[in-house]
């Protein structure tokens, strides 16, 4: 199989290791945006053994290359766009999140996807949630799909960042999207996939201040949700943590359902149920992110992760960006 | 000083040390309602050496009486009037949370204690929010409010609580408010009273699934609040601690602030600044609740939640329950 690279400013790097090992040719890359730090991309690959060929345009790129799959990771603003020229040209494409910065943009993907499946029903599309393959997220969802905890009636999750030195883009909200949309949107993630709830509605907060001079972008946010059979959730996603943190992120996620609570934080998981309280041994997961995608695109497995996945996750922080941003509850409709 | 007590369904316990202690007057009690349970109360009353005289009626006891101190807490939805005709008749009021259940009951009391205010500066009134009182959250507080952590910008409560054996009018709404006033008022109190967020407006959800039983009791809760300056904050209140739970709560507050993170969770409070994380050593509080009420109205000292503090609480909660039954986002007033 052959694999090209739009921009390098996400996490292209969950798809090297898998590229190497099953010998995959990496066979092209395109830097369309200054920031995606071609310089350093390129060492990094070159540290891989990837000596990959560099367009200057990625129309040109995909044509000459006609690639099987298309890793698309430039600037945020810019990847629906790229992410469907692949899915048009029958490529199946590996997406840093949030997969689309305005809620157009996502509708017009969900279209072209749907429509590159219909004519080729090996195309994937993947999102960039490798934090779901973290150990103790995927110990969580095995317990909870096993029905640990009964029905998941209630659930709180919360994304905490170092705020560290970003790069440019990430102070000009159009461009990375928000913070809901670039942070939250994991623990939105959590909730919809792990939980199992289907949020309807959304009422959300951001706040600017104390981001460190990074521009338009939200340091502090804050997610309600309404979801179906009156359950409900919560998602604080912020970029407040403070540099001599002991870890970089915060991720915590409490699911409350009809048998027990279920927890993750510090990258364990504790379980409260009818037989006391207990921390659950961390299964380890056996395919990387985007060897599952390779794997799912030979008709051999499935992401766990799924494109709808990704697409209603996305869905939701925008709808809940749109709430921070008109003081309004948003309806929020199924994928 | 002399005291009388209005029902036994509540804190009153909070009270019964500083009396033995100060050698006051415990001349009366009342049980207005059959769920008060008497003959309960009056065992724990007499392991204190109190012997009340007990009365039929309310108004009788405090006219015949003419108390300096009057204990509420019967079943929560009589408290606000009960405490309305102690505080017409001069005498100082303890009183349970929620200190009214509903908007119009609240404001009448808040008038009311204001204008025996103004005829007697020396009339006080403590909501019985004994949980301030433990040493975390005391610890908390005065870390906070020595700038410890700096502006609060965003703060996540919980409370979750085993169900238990409820007497039977917690399984009427309309007699124990709600568990958003009944539960969560507490985390509400905290993130006013502690991050010092004013709360302008609130979007919440209730669900009585999973309540054991216990008829309209809401078993998850789960409010999110736009507060002053762009701040935020959630709560998430349940009763829903799997009776194995190792503790009845599980009381937790998370306070983002401009700089460092506090968070109070299994009785323990933990700091990550400018130096790093760690855990902060845990002061004693040197009063109990009702003794600085006692104080207070002594004019020697201040209780450290307000009378203010109790009815905004107070007034925050009924808002949140006025949400989560109308779906709709509802705006909060001052006090």
């Amino acid at each position: 199989m052959k694999v090209v690279q739009i921009g390098a400013a996400g996490h292209y790097a969950y798809a090297l290791g898998t590229i190497k090992k099953y010998g995959m040719d990496f066979a092209a890359i395109c830097y369309p945006d200054a920031e995606d730090g071609a310089a350093r991309a390129a060492r990094n690959l070159e540290r891989f053994g990837f000596a990959p060929r560099v367009y200057e345009d990625v129309e040109t790129m995909l044509h000459e290359e006609k690639p099987d799959i298309v890793i698309v990771n430039t600037v945020m603003y810019k990847n629906s766009q790229y992410a469907e020229m692949a899915l048009s040209r029958g490529c199946s494409v590996f997406c840093e999140k949030p997969v689309a910065t305005e809620m157009d943009k996502l509708e017009h993907l969900v279209y072209i996807y749907k429509e590159a499946k219909k004519k080729d029903p090996s195309i994937c599309f993947c999102g960039m949630f490798g934090i779901d393959y973290l150990p103790h997220f995927e110990t969580a969802y095995r317990f909870v799909k096993e029905g640990g905890i009964g029905e998941v009636m209630l659930a709180n999750g919360q994304k905490s960042y170092r705020m560290g030195n970003r790069e440019k883009f990430y102070s000009d909200r159009e461009k990375y999207g928000g913070t809901i949309p670039w942070v939250a949107i994991h623990a939105i993630e959590w909730i919809t996939r792990i939980g199992g709830l289907r949020p309807v509605t959304v009422t959300a907060y951001g706040n600017t201040a104390c981001n460190a001079g990074n521009g338009t972008m939200e340091a502090s946010t804050l997610s309600v949700f309404g979801c179906e059979k009156g359950k409900m959730a919560s998602v604080s996603a912020d970029v407040m943590r403070p540099a001599k943190a002991p870890t970089h992120d915060d991720d915590r996620l409490r699911l409350v359902g009809s048998k027990g609570i279920l927890e993750v934080r510090f990258r364990k998981v504790f379980v409260i149920d009818g037989e006391g309280e207990r921390e659950l041994p961390l299964v380890e997961t056996e395919t990387e992110l985007f060897e599952e995608f390779v794997l799912e695109i030979q008709g051999k497995g499935k992401c766990r992760v799924s494109a709808e996945d990704a697409f209603f996750a996305t869905r939701i922080a925008l709808a809940a960006r749109e709430s921070q941003d008109t003081g309004k509850s948003i309806e929020i409709l199924p994928i």
